[in-house]
């Protein structure tokens, strides 16, 4: 017999995957240029071209056995050093290959961290807004997500709420900073805060909530914009990084975990990280792909197009008399609706081509996204409509 | 807290990686060339060079951003219709791309096929000899698996344990053809007889029993042997396929789901794929290399180098007396040891740098495994080592 609860999965189908499939079949009946798609996360400019360059040179010139052979179940030595030495450098805190494991992107770190430190029944919390795979993620290891509601006037932490929820039961508390959906940069204060609160509790409940930061975003944050290091400010610190966003390759599945050096039994997790991979199907990430990225670990994609949209948007969304948390890096923006319910207004939206993500989505009902990691040009071509849209529609 | 069930493994460390430091150190010590290392079953032989070709081509010629893109969850539309037409030619089954979903090599293939069909507390069951790997692929699942004894007349299936083992509890039986560690291949008789007990049983029991075929070494079959396709003995098959082996590219992870088109809701099976998928982590394969194998589904690397070397072997180890079933495919052979306790006698081995694996890890004490996917050149040096050890040892 199939296994009912992926079976019950079938019926309940991602919204912002039907509107991307709207967008395209729309595009399909209009042309492309003039649907204003806004749905989709996926990045928009190209792979660094010493990317490029590295992958050929290693199938022109490398042995093919050894090139595409198995790398060992924790990544390939001399790119867990790199990786370790880059973080060293960048962010001052002691790493070394035995606080790295490389994962198959986020979805594939986060995997092993929630597996790391939760069992059946434990809870995790999370802050709205927030990526809505982390249900999915989250819910089919047995472990339970909690969502403390968002602070809608910044989207920074919601203390009140975070910390009502912070029970004993929690073992493991969800950022994503920079943020998916809203753009929002947690400040230094409010990391500082955050800690200080997981210390107190940590001590109160007799065992450690480890703080698992989902970092996909950190290469994208916006001019004058200070985005600060998470592992910096809580010991237990599990980062999840991707390098899909920062080299625009989200089809080749490739990032790390990297535990804070000064977490407790720091190297222990990433050996255990090995034995979660057998019970998963994870066996490591593609062995070439793990070689190109140690080679332009400090670089990245060109970024700057994602700040142009933004500043765009931004200006023409308060000309327009929004409500709108400016952000600080992604390619995301989250205003606030024109009306109470989010999904009508996306709905009313769609007759103007323009394609947006009702905010329910993302736990903050009211408020809706847009991603922005498409051509400047058609940014521009956006706004008319966008202004046509409220007028006929708000005015 | 970490979690307690991973902390437990780190200490089982598995023999075969033992085995494999032990003939690295060694080599340090002595030189590589003077190690008969027959520990790994790592693929020797180069890619194909219209594999290598092909990547170059895509890397130097498409727009880089739709290249390294996100993948359909199912995997590129484009290579599963590809690897449906190739499989429907090759065995006359009508696969479709509703059968297909692209996976991470049998591993990420196998740990969707188990979570389709059993929950937590079900059995699997499986023959001996086996891949020791399955052990935590199932159990982590919380699902239980079952071991029947191995036919050491001929490693083709114990039926008497099987029907014995097979009860109400069972949801999947689990084969691997041609065989590690044996290298046989499941003759047409045994997978009719097998059929015919799942079907009966399914019946008496009143709910499906899948057939989940592992099939990586799948092209590697030896001249005058007859390696029938499973799925065309049984409805219920889900197949396992990985290009690992065929393609000489492990550490790419790149392999697919078949589901039998004849099987039940087999359409609904290929998009719970997606939803398990979403648990564990996995997002799709990567992209590149799915476009790349699709370019050469019906190539595979020179495997001759397998079936020479098996025919060295095999004739040596006839000529000191050894017992051992003649290995229809792979780069295994699975003889018994000259003395009871085959951990003693590989211990004896390695006095003589043969690097041998005991069969206990495989479930078929008193056996042992040689993987001579290594230089032929280096198979005949190590006769001479074989038979000192052989006429030193048991003579």
């Amino acid at each position: 017999m199939l296994v009912q609860k992926y079976k019950d999965m079938l019926s309940g189908r991602s919204v912002i995957r039907q509107l991307a499939e709207f967008a395209a079949a729309r595009g399909r009946e209009i042309g492309y240029e003039k649907v204003f798609d806004y749905s989709l996360g996926n990045p928009s400019v190209p792979v660094p071209q010493d990317f490029t360059n590295e992958m050929v040179k290693m199938l022109t010139s490398q042995d093919s056995v050894e090139l595409h052979g198995y790398s060992p179940n924790l990544g390939i030595t001399s790119v867990r050093e790199a990786i370790a030495a880059s973080l060293e450098k960048r962010f001052g805190l002691p790493y070394r290959k035995e606080h790295i494991f490389m994962a198959s992107g986020a979805a594939g770190a986060l995997a092993h961290a929630f597996r790391l430190v939760t069992e059946p029944g434990d809870e995790i919390l999370t802050f709205a807004p927030f990526f809505p795979e982390y249900h999915p993620y989250v819910d089919l290891t047995g472990a339970v997500l909690k969502v403390v509601p968002p602070d809608t006037e910044n989207f920074q932490i919601n203390f009140e709420a975070f910390e009502e929820m912070l029970t004993e039961k929690v073992m493991a508390v969800l950022i994503n900073t920079p943020n998916n959906p809203s753009g929002v940069v947690y400040s230094a204060e409010t990391l500082r805060k955050m800690a200080d609160i997981l210390n107190q509790k940590s001590i109160q409940y007799g065992h450690e909530i480890y703080l698992i930061s989902d970092e996909p975003y950190r290469e994208i944050v916006f001019e004058g914009v200070d985005a600060p290091c998470v592992s910096q400010f809580y010991d237990n610190t599990i980062m999840c990084y991707s390098f899909s966003k920062s080299l625009s390759l989200p089809g080749e599945r490739i990032g790390y975990v990297a535990v804070n050096p000064a977490c407790k039994d720091a190297e222990i997790m990433v050996n255990m990280c090995v034995q979660i991979s057998r019970g998963i199907g994870h066996n490591c990430p593609p062995s070439i792909i793990q070689l190109a990225v140690s080679k332009v670990l400090d670089r990245t994609s060109d970024l700057k197009v994602y700040e142009t949209n933004m500043n765009i948007l931004y200006e023409e969304l308060m000309d327009l008399g929004f409500t709108c948390v400016k952000p600080g890096g992604t390619f995301y923006i989250f205003p606030k609706a024109l009306e109470e319910d989010a999904k009508v207004f996306c709905e009313k939206a769609l007759k103007y081509d323009l394609v947006l993500v009702p905010g329910d989505t993302f736990g903050a009902p009211g408020f809706f996204r847009m991603a922005y990691c498409i051509d400047t040009e058609k940014v521009k071509r956006s706004l008319p409509a966008l202004r046509k849209f409220v007028q006929e529609t708000y005015r």
